[in-house]
């Protein structure tokens, strides 16, 4: 097996800590019990090398070998290749997997991104495209409601599509917005209370703090 | 072979018609030469059926034999793996391709989409939250433009990441929001001059008329 190698930013300002994407990677690493080592670019001047990588300028990236592989999605479906743990191997299994993680990032993260930018800048102006967002927002978050209150993870056991909706519902939570969806929000419980993500979180903590500390006079 | 079925709505208003997301399906179906049948349910009326296939209430969604996959970047993934003209098979172009693919769902069309739904109702308040979100799609479409500067394609020969990556570009142009990016204009362009676009997208217009003729008194 090749040596994995996860590069994040060596920095970052506070509010986005325990949200950078490296985590989503770092807990599935921890979930599938494979080694790895966090790798970093700057935050404050990203160069060639970093868009070489990773053409937005963003964190993370995972090189596995001669293979470097941008987006978590990516990434994710990647590791899902080397872990039962990530990806049940059985097809029609392994199917319904694969469209849940697709369906976390393009039918969840895209509606429920907009809502938590509008957060982060403490916007409360509304406006009748900000009113069509925030109905797209909790028109999915109504469905996904629906359907975990019948079921533990998604399809079965977890998978990496849970990590992956249930970071993306966490995100939306932070800023409670699941006070309306009940069983978003205890799913987003069940999946935060696992081990490897309380690993995978502490460890991205440590990371940008051991940063602020080499940046003191 | 398994005989594809491809499922959208019965009918759609006249504002997103060829915009609709079984686009990208028929699409990538005509570029693989791959035969398929088109069924409809109800835009008006969902019911239980509808949300089995589809759990968020939309379309499309494909079945293949036994196996009924919704979500469009999920579905894209399984034809590539029926066809060369979708996906390469080398592996690391595969992975590439992969990547880009997870690019454009969840790198662009999530921070473009909020621009194009504030073109649909015509907002033009800028707020604060807004301006953070049009600085997100700017800056992603910065990096599309450079990187489409010098390449045809985005991996190599055309495959179902240019497919989506033009779909998604080509909702922005529609609101003539790619004036200040020359290099993601021309790539739409000839994107939508192959003729299994043309074909997918006259098929789209095509079904949704037969549906106003029928409705018609």
């Amino acid at each position: 097996m090749t040596e994995l190698i996860l590069t994040t930013f060596d920095w970052v300002p506070e509010p986005p800590r325990g949200l950078v994407r490296d985590l989503r990677i770092r807990w599935a690493l921890e979930e599938a019990g494979l080694p790895y080592r966090v790798e970093s670019v700057p935050f404050e001047d990203r160069g060639p090398t970093h868009f070489a990588h990773q053409p937005f300028g963003q964190v993370p990236w995972l090189t596995d070998g001669e293979t470097s592989i941008f987006e978590t999605g990516a990434i994710l479906l990647h590791l899902g290749g080397q872990s039962e743990a990530l990806l049940p191997s059985a097809s029609g299994t392994r199917a319904a997997a694969v469209q849940w993680l697709f369906a976390a990032l393009n039918s969840v993260e895209m509606a429920t991104q907009p809502w938590v930018l509008y957060q982060f800048t403490g916007d409360t102006t509304q406006t009748p495209g900000r009113q069509l967002m925030d109905r797209f927002a909790a028109g999915r978050l109504d469905r996904m409601d629906a359907m975990l209150a019948d079921r533990e993870w998604l399809v079965g056991d977890f998978c990496v599509a849970d990590l992956l909706m249930a970071d993306i519902l966490r995100a939306v939570d932070r800023f409670d917005g699941l006070s309306a969806h009940p069983a978003c929000r205890a799913y987003v419980a069940r999946a935060t209370g696992r081990p490897a993500f309380a690993k995978a979180h502490d460890d991205q903590l440590a990371h940008f703090a051991a940063a602020d500390a080499a940046r003191a006079p």
